[in-house]
């Protein structure tokens, strides 16, 4: 491995040369950190020539800092990403579905990462299956796309059905909304898994983060 | 209350007037039971009246002790019931829909205790989401029911996408269908529970007897 | 499928053929949803002629938006609903039963759904099984009723002592109430799930739209 | 401490002054141990003087090699247990009433639990809760006994009314009879231990052993 | 059943005959109702009769609009009760361990239900089985109650420990003290179900009421 | 939709144009069907022109049975599948990983299954973290393949390991190998759900059939 | 990294300087594999010249197999181990205190492991906490030893005991031992984890191997 | 035992010989105690003679109460630990790895822990596997240590890779860094149970204190 400079900020060790690596360069998961970190971390990526830097869930008090260092930042409160630098020129197409207006966060985040990462997308909210015409009316989208990423929390049920009509790969993203026996994604996230139709891949609930990240690849390389 | 007769088999009491009380009359849950328990709780609810009588989780031996001593019982093989004495003339109309074909014992212990209860079904299997034109084919279907009955494993994605074609009330089964984190019925159970169509109720994982029971008695309501 | 229209609002693609479909038209879900969401989705529904509108789980500050744009809105604070326009005249009745006063909000979301729906209801609160006389003296409303609803947390044994006394349909809600092994509703969901009497039905914890929409579908069943 | 011999078996030490301390002696718990070790275990607690000695969860095979060496042994095939000696003459009476027949093997552990501890029982089974005359019909008999022990499966209601109609204390023994959601038990155990109604304690599932036991030291204490 | 007056307050309906059936009265749990429900639910049990009213689970809100009331109640508020009216002369003894510190605010309300139920109790804190000396040192304190109350957190072993030592019943109270693997009370709730030591009855997690009621009623027992 | 013929067998209902929609034609899923069932399946999608017609989860008496009527079937019995008809002309490059050798059988599904669809696959097994030179010895093959499939039980550590090495996405799938804390893949599966590199797309538990398709997807879509 | 040579057996890749890197070599985990399987690959531990070559989870057909093939292997049954070649000579002292005769078969793999592994082992059976003078009997012992290996199912309350009366490392091993709310281990392992005592470390559920390694790593440290 | 004084403070009962038993003195557990109930438990360690005494989980305000009472104490915000009392010189060498920055909290209890207890231990954070440079880079570190402590969240991989790489006890600590499928640290606590190399000791989701009394051991035990 010749990629593999660390750089070392004590309490942190970033890992400047994973894009070389992996595609895509390491980012600051804000959670979890203070906005002091957050901002070390993204003073240094930049000062490593990450470009974009970058942060996800970005709360006010790390979104303040962010802006207070550098005005310049493109802070996207729905998606809580904080982007630092020009973003890459898009390429391919990702169609982004959501089941219901309280998804809209996740597909934010989703949005957010693809842009980061160069890929345009897409994106068509509140298509639930209790109205399974929504979903029929996107049919034609989908086979323009070069993956598709379906949000939801609840029942957690349209990517079972969305696969059905599709070629596509279909990355689920569960989210934690709903109650009682949703059990904070958890419900959404076995339907996605036991998903009827093959072709559906699960990332963690309300991971709109790894869900972009992986249909960008995927883009990429229907692009090469 | 005056519907209350008790007839003590020492190991069982039988609740012989419940059909008087609540339209149903005590089924014997044979699961657990000994063959010879089973046909002596048959036995007494008989000669107490009851008709049918009619037990439901029948094993092998269990169908041949009743066999052995009521030749003329009618055992359903694939629901594991059995019933003994005349079937009431049938009213109402149900349907029965399955997501799939290992679906089927439960779909039949549905079918088999709405005939004992004395309404009519129809039954079409294999309906999944992952062909969502086979859910849409049923919709005519829906209209002329008095209740519908969706039995799923696996994702038990198919009730939230019935439950928004119709306005009959949807008795949702999930069945133990499935392997991983199917988790022995659990995530469908969940993600019926969590169906964001209303109009969708649930009972106990493979519980077709429940299911029949209650959609009887909203089809017998609708036919008052 | 003719009744298929969606009004898209961006955020939110609303099915306002809805209650064509299915007898109950899209009604808001506000949790998740910023007060100016629930708002703009509301009045989508008239705009689009959906009579009520109507929206649950509204929070102090959406009540506020709700009645600051329509001064004539209805709002439940018990039951945490908003209502907009005229309620159907009723028909029919439905019993709604609590097990205990803690039981009081998701009770007063069965009868606000209720009466939305245009049906009729009774409600008895604090029946708990712990003074089994008190649900024998309620034994007489049981035959008058189309269909019953019972709300119940901690042990959620209600449903299971009901049902035995009654040959209506059981709608079962199970609660968030209690503490240690309650889990937040999950005893109670459990105990329904599993209740020995035929003919309970379960929605998920703390779901009182749910089961009013399903009681209501019960009781007009009853009335055509 | 001056009760504490211990008898070295090597593969195991037998507590042999457990009843000196504790009122109860220490009893072979048969499942996970070969035949051949049960009966050792036996014939150390015959030889350091323990009367009656005493097995549970015994299994065919260990049976049999316990009537193999000790033709006069009382084995309770129901109940799953095996007495060596002389039994105390009975004390006290302890009410062991069951949900459903297939609750009896718990039911029956209960019982020759109480046999060997010297306490007399009455066993009432079959009093589910679906039909609750029967549960007020041994109402009369709650009142003459020390302690009431209550067994249940699937929903695990019964000890939640009958706490509701005794000052007794009621022990509370969930079994795992049930399917689906019932969870081996978990469902009747939560049910149990959140019963709305004071003065139920809980036992681990299936654990009559335990129950009667803890129901024999009441009636004892009762008796002093 | 005779002993089955209902005082109907609309919102809840007081059960004012309970300590005639059971020994111990209706209690008024505050928790899920606002301030002036529970003062009024204590105004209507004072106006039936019943004394001591008494309600548990009281917060400061509650607290304060008791005491505006009833300036003579009596609030303790490690253990959040409060209580109106004389107390009864008490009679017994139970001893209540706690394993620690942070369990004092679970064995207060054992203790203060124990006060009101009208029995004597000597409580010992921090009996922790990590130095198993402050355990053996109890050891002749447990002779001379009619029961104990053993209270704990984090792992719960001490119930199992405390049970080798006595041949009086043990009420375990597993507490939701610890964190990480203790899962608010899952890990010792757990512990004392499967204790290696018979005589071990569990209640609910946090549920000094309950141990209270049921150690009271084993005191009076031994009285008798 | 046009792709939508529907092949009616009465016990299920083929979509027999699956692969016209979707890329993949509808398998049979042979778990919970008995062997003339799953024939019974097979023979319709040869019937309707499916080519190659084959069944997943494929025990010894299906695979006797299959072998019977089609001599010419190829089984897999590692991989528990049968395929009929000629195999498509591989494309692409699949590389699939297994972390030891009793994951062997999900690795081999997964193999099956590329073939299947026409991906040619490389499969390394055995290649866990415990000798993370393993892992490292095979990232040159990483950067020739189209996709990663990584298939590993117990600790389910191999995804994450692999993510940080390559810019190709990969499939993990989690096993049912390991005891005690792995909960028949649970452990692996939230592993892998949380995994720390982001590029990591998850399927069910021993899901072989599911990954295999997935990962054919993404080889076709880089070839295209 | 030096010690790094592979041996590949196609279904495995032996990691055969396992040993020089961490003082332990690779092990054959037999569950999941073949006889054949686990032949082949002592067969290629043995001629990587690694001794002693050595199975765990070994069963009778597995056993048979090794037998055949090597005569002198020495297989401890109760263990299910199997080792080839001779032991290394024993150092230090490990104490293996087990609760119950039920846990004899974890307790052995723990000492075969240490002899494996060349270290000496003084094994002391069936210490349970209900009898706490059994306990109190070993504690000289305790400052004898370099580790203690603590193993218990059931309530898993030894541990806490144990490390409260020594200041050497406590090694616990919950086992599956029990029923019903033990759930198969999990109630020791949570008890385990939470224990109040410091110096407690946990292995997974019936690991009797890894706590054998870990206790033999900390006494040869000791004897350094 | 004749370390066995006890220091009676009424509401806690100070174990003030421990560090003569194990080693390690009390310390206290601040969460869930009020700050004076803190100050009052250093207090009576002091007291009795205990150097250093020491708490954990301190929050502000109990900080604050420890400076006001002694404003010579060392409080380590990071780690949540006062310490009053001159610290031991330090022996020996822990290694403390943490996978991720917000890691940090338990990997500073883990060493305030070391510190308090006399051992020299040094830190690197940040080691994650998705870069697994990072790991292999402290390989030289590993050699030299007398125990490893590895602290992660998440996925939970560290602990594997780094067993794999040397022959020193590996003290693993979940942490509750996460979220979703993270439950909370769940998902890190059963990977690192299941770890696939042995040599791999688990602690309670995110006890630092813990981890730093077990290292601590080892590495005394090696000095010695």
């Amino acid at each position: 491995m010749t990629s593999d400079r660390t750089v070392d900020l004590g309490f942190a060790r970033l890992d400047v040369d994973r894009a070389a690596r992996t595609g895509t360069p390491e980012v600051v998961f804000a959670a979890g950190k203070t906005p002091a970190e957050t901002v070390a971390c993204l003073a240094g990526l930049l000062d490593a020539g990450v470009r974009p830097a970058w942060a996800t869930r970005v709360d006010d008090a790390t979104a303040a800092a962010i802006r207070d260092r550098w005005p310049e930042a493109v802070v996207d409160e729905q998606a809580r990403c904080a982007v630092l630098g020009p973003l890459p020129e898009p390429v391919g197409a990702v169609l982004v579905l959501s089941a219901g207006t309280s998804d809209g966060p996740v597909a934010a985040e989703v949005a957010a990462t693809l842009a980061a990462c160069g890929v345009d997308c897409r994106r068509v909210d509140d298509v639930g299956v209790a109205g399974i015409h929504r979903v029929l009316a996107v049919a034609p989208d989908l086979a323009e796309a070069d993956a598709v990423v379906v949000v939801a929390g609840m029942d957690g049920a349209l990517p079972s059905v969305v696969a059905g009509l599709t070629d596509r790969l279909v990355v689920a993203v569960p989210t934690s909304v709903g109650y009682g026996a949703a059990f904070d994604g958890l419900a959404a996230l076995l339907t996605m898994l036991t998903a009827c139709a093959p072709g559906v891949l699960v990332v963690n609930i309300d991971n709109g983060f790894g869900a972009g990240v992986a249909a960008a690849r995927i883009a990429r390389s229907a692009q090469r």
